[in-house]
């Protein structure tokens, strides 16, 4: 494509979606056209992306005609709107969960498999966000030697449940400090009949249960990494929880390697992954933390350090930005990469 | 012991010896006489126990010339004074780590390890916080197979540091509504140079760290799960993190057995456990959270899954109040223990 492409952005007033043009904005990301979907509740909305205001425009099929990149924010209605999308010409990058695990569909994290955009049919799949943030972390371990088990806990953030959640803590938290009720209405999942808050609290509890007792989060993070890493074999065992932190995911790794590799090579591969940065000097207490982490680019790395027991295995813990790593970045990286490579 | 024992209690003032006082009225534990002691400049203060009023008094070897029981709150000063104490003739459940790890001290959590209690030489500690929530919730696995292989992640509450942290969770996130900055002065560890905010954050550093790349919390968890059960092969890897809870802890903890088990015999040997209560319903969205867990004497399990993978391991999540069974709680029961057993 040698002139810049027309961009839409589907449901560009919630969380992930204006974060989709905080980073065309920030990245210089070229556009010849822009157009701002959403549901019909947000029609007419105003909003200014490089100082030119746009009204948000009903999101439907034929929205897409003339569209070359549809930036897909997530939620239910990717799943409608994106095969309308491809047949009108248009390449979707899709935050959902919709199309990730279909195999025509490439599941991508740039920096671990960005060969897989080759083989796409119109549709791109971003990953989940826990799974995002781990693998940006992993990889480079990978790389030196095959993963075999992870067993991983999440410290999940509350923009993983939208806009909605950012504010639910917020006022929960202003609640508890006036002495008053805290009203949860949204988490663990808006869909559901129950809520607690997440103020001063942790629910070990992201999108729905399975029938095998594990939650969707916690077998995305299954699914997801063997795809990415083309790679069925890894044993994954996850529990991921939501804690009261506003932007930014952090995950307890244990990985175990097909061979014992030291903690210096493992340090020096993460180092030089792209995206990532290793935080981990103990002696001056840098660490990650997701009050730091967030509005970054990078996934950060630390408390690297082998395992007591068993020669083979690592432990780690990583951050990173869920609404810029985790979401809006990565499927903006994904079409960076699609421009850079002469894919549209 | 036929008539009711002297007491005197350590740390009077401070979150772990005020928790020791309510326990002592809740659970009507009998004495005959109570001192409560702390370090010079609460001297004076007022405190009252059912119903009567105490005054604080200094802390010295001679305070416990005729105390038959110290429940001491933790600190350094353990260190000088448990000798002291037991010299006199006293009776000290200690809640420090100076001790813990002495081959001549017992290190009890009752509903595990009781039968030590009788071992003691005049010192009985108490476990770390972490280790005992953990352990309240894997010993009714060991008991169906012995457990080899536990991996842990903690979400530990600001209570474990403290009154202050307790305060400065509180402070902090008052100032954060207000826009003002955060201002920590506590955080991860009071005697380090450098402080980190906890509310809205994650601080993966609780305690030092040591020369291995983990920190005394973390090895806490190693070395006293090994000498509470009494088996020093357990492949132990913890990650110890605090979080902006008040004062119950969580642990994700994945741990593999000798022999397969079903998830029936897990869960009603957890549900028959002493202390412990089987809260996982997914269905109906039960599943243990430190915002009600803590005030409660009993440590609660959700969560409870077989592997994915590997068919002799389970993954469990456990929460329970710090300050409760994780520190005066416990202390205060080995102490009805020995009443009970006419051990003292």
């Amino acid at each position: 494509m040698k002139k810049k492409p027309v961009v839409a952005i589907l449901g560009a007033t919630g969380a992930v979606g204006q974060e989709f043009i905080r980073l065309i904005e920030e990245r210089k990301f070229p556009y010849s056209a822009l157009k701002l979907l959403a549901s019909a509740r947000s029609v007419g909305k105003k909003m200014a992306v490089n100082g030119v205001e746009y009204a948000v425009e009903e999101a439907t099929a034929a929205s897409f005609a003339g569209v070359d990149i549809g930036l897909f924010a997530g939620g239910s209605i990717s799943k409608v709107l994106a095969p309308e999308a491809v047949q009108r010409g248009c390449v979707v990058i899709d935050n959902s969960s919709a199309f990730r695990m279909d195999p025509q569909v490439p599941l991508v994290v740039p920096e671990v498999n960005a060969a897989d955009i080759a083989l796409h049919k119109g549709i791109i799949a971003n990953p989940n966000c826990s799974t995002i943030i781990m693998l940006m972390a992993l990889k480079p371990i990978y790389d030196l030697s095959p993963i075999t088990k992870i067993v991983v806990s999440t410290y999940q953030a509350v923009s993983g449940a939208g806009k909605e959640a950012i504010e639910e803590l917020r006022e929960e938290v202003s609640a508890y400090m006036r002495g008053e009720p805290m009203m949860p209405k949204i988490l663990p999942t808006k869909s559901l009949p129950v809520h607690y808050p997440i103020a001063f609290n942790l629910i070990p509890h992201i999108d729905v249960f399975l029938d095998n007792a594990y939650s969707k989060e916690e077998m995305k993070m299954v699914h997801e990494t063997h795809k990415i890493l083309h790679d069925h074999t890894i044993a994954v065992s996850p529990t991921t929880v939501r804690v009261p932190v506003f932007r930014s995911h952090a995950e307890a790794i244990y990985a175990e390697t097909a061979t014992a590799l030291n903690v210096e090579d493992i340090r020096n591969a993460i180092q030089q992954f792209p995206g990532v940065q290793v935080q981990d000097d103990l002696e001056h207490m840098q660490y990650p933390m997701p009050l730091y982490t967030s509005e970054k680019y990078d996934c950060y790395v630390g408390r690297i350090r082998k395992d007591l027991f068993n020669p083979k295995a690592v432990n780690l813990w990583v951050s990173g930005d869920q609404i810029r790593k985790g979401a809006a970045l990565n499927a903006l990286q994904i079409a960076e990469y699609m421009l850079a490579h002469n894919m549209l």
